[in-house]
């Protein structure tokens, strides 16, 4: 899964909110699926704190659909925990990108105001580790770049300009 | 609907987050059902606001379920788009609840930081009209007291230092 | 809501299937927004139930989303019961559509095979009241006719060989 | 993953059901975490199947939640296709149990009537390869026995009659 391409891979970005209770089950705990959800808010902030905006990609004509996701539960959320979800790029190239994840439970409020609402927490990006949080949720997920056809493309000769953009961002913020 | 109770209904307050991927539907937008979600952390984060959390409710053993809801849909939400849900009691008693709603979407960022992630969408609250943002979305919820063992209970007999404590916090905050 | 259009209102048509531990929440119910996804099967099985099926009218350039929707709550659904939705009709026009729709428990097994794997509830359609089942949840939902670019049409107009083969199937099946 | 413990795999059982609208994004295509939400279908009908309901078991006190999963997305599923989910016991012991599965497509209609509503897709249980259907997701999930109090636990101890009626069962229908 860490397989070393030419891009180093990035450091640890991070997006925070509160479990929803649409997100818990019966058993009383947030239901396993919504995670996959989260690492997807995860990479969306991740690009973001890159400076480019996923809705972006997709409205210029490229998708980035998941080809492979796995993940290990270790301990579960709950209602109303302040979560905060890291995610890192291990692998990314012209053909394929790949993300690893931590989810993690934050114990206490950072600062006077709540996450969800007009809060915040104030966590510097990007991060190194140790990881704030208690972990609850690791995980990978592995991506090809489409065009709208469906068919698979090479990044840099689709979107040169964009390809060279985000390679450039990922060597300035210094890789892990 | 705007029955008025003993005690005042509260100002507006409300929660911002950013749309997730999941939450679109193959026409684009946001399927209609996360609305109802939405409702709920808005009335989440206007109890937090009042200075309860709604989990401590259930775990003092008193159920709020939703009676009934009623959505009436403007204009539809997308990916990625900053959401602001404004909510407000517009009834509060020992035997019912019922809160008001308004989902909006803010067209431009507040500060550097985007919501979700390390940012926050910095709104004083509560808050008086004009709501800032375009409507998308209004509705409203009903809900009852329940114990545990599912029965409509009163609230100011099941735990009449919680109701003291909403109902002062009520008419601390002005009502509207 | 039951404006007399000249297309008569449908009979009522049902679907069948078992709540998925997804669907519920930690109160232990079915998390309420989940009855809007089943009203959508619901009316999407009416559809097929009159011939027709609801993907053809995307693919066909026309859109049906929800404008209104409305839900009681009476009582709730729970973990692997098996529901039936029903689902009818009471305005059919060339610019606006409105369903009603019972959420009912059916309490025993039709037959040998339960629903969800190689069973299913065996009910002739459309069917006539008294409708099988326990009542959980009642509503409706209203839409209109849009065309790819979100544009209002007349639905006798941008399709009209399928809008006189829908108001023909709702006459020949008798109305109610 | 598939480590032979002294209780035989089980062979593969299905499911059956239409994808609804709500599952979809708007890539056009079943939102990923949605096939984690089917792959639970798909166990609790191979329980169901076997002879037991995944609903005794909690109500019983026991709990089964997931500790790992991955999935490997070949094709997407999209709004109305009729999906047929499969999946077989790989690990059974009274410690830990991993199960396999497979979601596929099914092109055409099987009998008169269509899925979701009073009709059945009808596949006779147990099956053996070749499985019906396009292949569009793999995966496999790995849970652990716990108690009420989330501690782990022995099935066959906490409940024997249950643990001997489950394996009898699995050795009766022939393993793999």
């Amino acid at each position: 899964m860490t397989t070393r391409e030419p891009v180093p891979a990035s450091r640890w970005y991070s997006t925070a909110f509160r479990v929803r209770y649409q997100e818990t089950d019966k058993m009383g705990v947030v239901y396993h699926a919504n995670y996959l959800s989260w690492f997807e808010s995860g990479r969306t902030e991740m690009f973001r704190g890159l400076g480019f905006a996923y809705r972006s990609l997709e409205e210029m004509g490229v998708l980035l659909p998941v080809t492979a996701a796995d993940l290990q539960f270790k301990s579960p959320a709950r209602y109303d925990d302040l979560i905060i979800v890291y995610a890192r790029l291990s692998v990314f190239s012209p053909l394929r990108v790949e993300y690893e994840y931590e989810i993690r439970r934050l114990t206490e409020d950072i600062g006077q105001d709540s996450i969800a609402g007009s809060g915040s927490v104030r966590i510097a990006m990007p991060l190194d580790p140790p990881l704030p949080g208690e972990l609850l949720v690791s995980g990978s997920t592995s991506h090809v770049w489409l065009n709208a056809g469906w068919k698979p493309v090479r990044l840099d000769r689709v979107l040169p300009e964009l390809y060279q953009a985000i390679t450039g961002a990922l060597r300035e913020e210094g890789g892990a």
